[in-house]
C-alpha cells in the first residue's frame, strides 16, 4: 500500500483529524527544525523518539536536569493578537532559565501543542518561534508532538507545553557554597511580564482598559501586542558561564508567585531575602497594570516580575565581580537585597 | 513576608488563577509523587527542575532517548465517563513504549496538566495515574507543570502533555543487525485503542450509535467507559529485556496512522511490511466499531491499532525463540508477517 493511500482516509478525516494536512506540515518543520541540530543528535526527525549523545559533550557530568513548563495564557495573547511566532521562544527560554535556577546548562528540547484543527501556517510559526529559541539558547529541538484535538480546542486556539533537559554544573543543595546570611542578591532585568502574570494583565489591558492588541500603549509607540508578547529573556548568557564558580551560592527564576514565591524555594530554613524595592525601576508597563487594574503595591509584587526576572544569590565579598561579568554579557545585574535571619521575604 | 499572605492574593485569584488552591493541591501531590522516587533523582519536589543521577545506573550507555507525547481525546471520554485516574497511565505508557521503538529503555518521566478552573480531586486523581504509571513502569515522575487557564480551557476539561527520557540500548539505525529481507514481524497485543483513534471511536459510540458511558457494550459485561478506557499496555515487560539482543532488528509501536505508517518509520528503503490480518482477531471492539460506523477494513487498519499495539522486526532464525521468551514475560508474540522486497505495507 503507498503511503500517499494514509493521506486518502475519508472518515478519519470527518472525524475531525485531516492526516494528509498533517504530513504536508511535518515536511515543512522539517526544514525549520533540522537546523537546530548539533554534534549530540544521533537521530532523525520522523523515528519515534530522538537521540542525543552525551559523548557529543565531554565535560557533562553524570547528573540530568529536567523541567516541563508552558507559558500561561500567553498563548491567549498571540491567538488575540494573530502572531504565532514568539511564544515557542519564550517557552524555550522559560525552560532554560528554570534549568539555570537548578544549577543546570541546557542539552536540548522538546514541544507539545495542541490545537484545534490544524492551520498549518499558524503551527509553522509556532515552532519557527520554538526553532529559534532552541537555536539562541544552542540546544536543539529534539522531538515534539503537534496534535489536532478539534473537539477540544476551538478553531485557532492552541496551548503548549515545553520539555527541556540539561546537565547539572552546580550542586548547589548538597554544596557547601550554601547560601549564607549576609549573601548578596544580584537581579537581571526581565524584558516585560515574561510568561506570568497574564490572567491578570489580560482582564485588565483587554477587559478593563478595552486596549485591543493593535492600540499603542500610552508610554511609548509599541503597541499592547509588542509590550504583551514581549520574549521571555533567556539567562543563558550571562549565568550559564557562572554556573560552577563558588561565589554563586543559589539561583531563583521570578515566575508564578513572584519574588516571595521563588526566592522562598532556594534559601535554607532561617533565611530571608531582604529586598530593597527601591533599587529599581518595574516600567512602565507594571505602572499602567498597578494604576489601570487598582493593584495594590505587595499584589503587584506577588503577581509580576516587577521587572526583575532571575535572582543570583552570591558571597558578598564576590558580588561586585559577579556583577561585573554579568554587565560584560550584556545582561546587566543590579544589587537588589541582601540574605539576613528570619524566614521569608522582607520588604526594605 | 508569611509565605501565607500568598495565599491571600485576591486580585489574582478574581482574575482566574487560585494560587491557594494551587498550594494546597501541590502538598496533596508530593505524597502520590515521592513513592515513585529512586536512587536516580537527586532532587526535592518543589524545585525549578528535576535532578536525575545517571551515574545511579552504572550500566547505562552516553545516548539519551526523548518523547513528547499527549493521549489525543482519550482525555474526552475520561471526562465525560468522569473517570481521570487513568489517562496519566496511558501517557506514561504510550511514552515509554516510544522510547522502546527506539531502542530505549526509560529513565524519567515528566508531566504537563493543562485545565480550566482547577478542581482539585480531578487534578489528584489524574496524578495518581501518572504515578501509577510510573511505578509501573519503575520510573520516577521527576517533575511536571500544572496550569490553570480558565480562558483557554472550560470548566472540567483538561489536556495532558507527558515527556520522557530513556537510554539507549539498541542503536538500530547504526547497527550492522539492520532490518533485512526475510526478517519475521512479531506483532504483540494491545488492550484496545490505546491512545489511537478516539475522534472516530467516539463519533461511532457516542453520536451516531447514541451509547453513554455507562451503557453496556453488547459483547461483553463491561461499560463503554471500560472498553474506551482500557489503559494503553507498557511493553517494558518483554520488550525491555530485549533490547540488546542481536535478533531484534527493529521495533515498531503501533500509534497514529496504524501499521503502515509505523511500520515504514523503521523498514529500509526497498523492503515492505507483508501482514497477514489472518493471523489474529483483533476483537469484538473494532467489529462493533467497523460495523456501527460503516468503516471499510483497510481504514479500519489505518485508524486503529486493530489488537496488536507493537511489532518487533527480528531474524526468521531466531523468531521463535524471541517469541517465547515474550510469552514466559505474559506479554505474547504473534507471527503476522514478514519482511519482503518492495515498498510500504502489503496485506497477504
Amino acid at each position: 500500500m503507498p503511503e500517499s493511500s494514509i493521506n486518502s482516509a475519508p472518515s478519519y478525516r470527518e472525524a475531525g483529524v485531516d492526516l494528509a494536512t498533517a504530513d504536508r506540515i511535518k515536511r515543512r518543520l522539517r526544514s525549520i527544525v533540522e537546523p537546530t541540530f548539533n554534534d549530540g543528535v544521533v537521530t532523525e526527525i520522523g523515528g519515534f523518539a530522538g537521540g542525543y549523545d552525551l559523548s557529543s559533550n565531554p565535560d557533562l557530568g553524570s547528573i540530568l536536569v529536567a523541567s516541563a513548563d508552558g507559558v500561561g495564557t500567553k498563548v491567549l495573547v498571540a491567538q488575540l493578537a494573530d502572531r504565532h511566532d514568539t511564544v515557542g521562544e519564550d517557552l524555550v527560554n522559560h525552560c532554560v532559565d528554570d534549568l539555570l535556577a537548578a544549577g543546570a546548562r541546557p542539552l536540548f528540547f522538546l514541544d507539545y501543542i495542541a490545537a484545534g484543527r490544524l492551520n498549518s501556517e499558524i503551527v509553522i510559526s509556532i515552532v519557527s518561534g520554538f526553532a529559534r529559541g532552541c537555536a539562541s539558547n544552542s540546544i536543539p529541538l529534539l522531538g515534539g508532538e503537534t496534535a489536532e484535538m478539534p473537539d477540544l480546542y476551538p478553531a485557532g486556539k492552541y496551548d503548549l507545553a515545553g520539555f527541556a533537559v540539561g546537565s547539572m554544573v552546580a550542586q548547589w543543595e548538597t554544596s557547601e557554597n550554601r547560601v549564607q546570611i549576609g549573601d548578596v542578591i544580584l537581579g537581571l532585568g526581565s524584558t516585560g511580564l515574561h510568561t506570568n502574570g497574564y490572567s491578570l494583565a489580560r482582564q485588565i489591558v483587554f477587559d478593563t482598559a478595552g486596549q485591543r492588541p493593535d492600540d499603542i500603549v500610552p508610554w511609548a509607540k509599541t503597541s499592547w501586542a509588542d509590550e504583551l508578547l514581549a520574549v521571555h529573556r533567556s539567562y543563558l548568557k550571562s549565568v550559564g558561564p557562572l554556573l560552577g564558580n563558588k561565589a554563586l551560592h543559589a539561583a531563583a527564576h521570578i515566575t508564578g508567585g513572584g519574588f516571595a514565591t521563588n526566592l522562598q524555594r532556594v534559601l535554607p530554613p532561617g533565611s530571608a531575602a531582604a529586598i530593597d524595592r527601591s533599587a529599581w525601576t518595574p516600567g512602565s508597563l507594571f505602572d499602567y497594570l498597578a494604576n489601570a487594574g487598582n493593584i495594590d503595591r505587595d499584589e503587584m509584587y506577588r503577581v509580576f516580575n516587577m521587572g526583575i526576572g532571575f535572582c543570583l544569590i552570591v558571597s558578598a565579598e564576590h558580588a561586585s565581580e559577579i556583577a561585573e561579568r554579568c554587565r560584560a554579557s550584556d545582561q546587566p545585574a543590579l544589587f537588589i537585597g541582601e540574605v539576613v535571619a528570619g524566614e521569608g521575604l522582607q520588604w526594605v
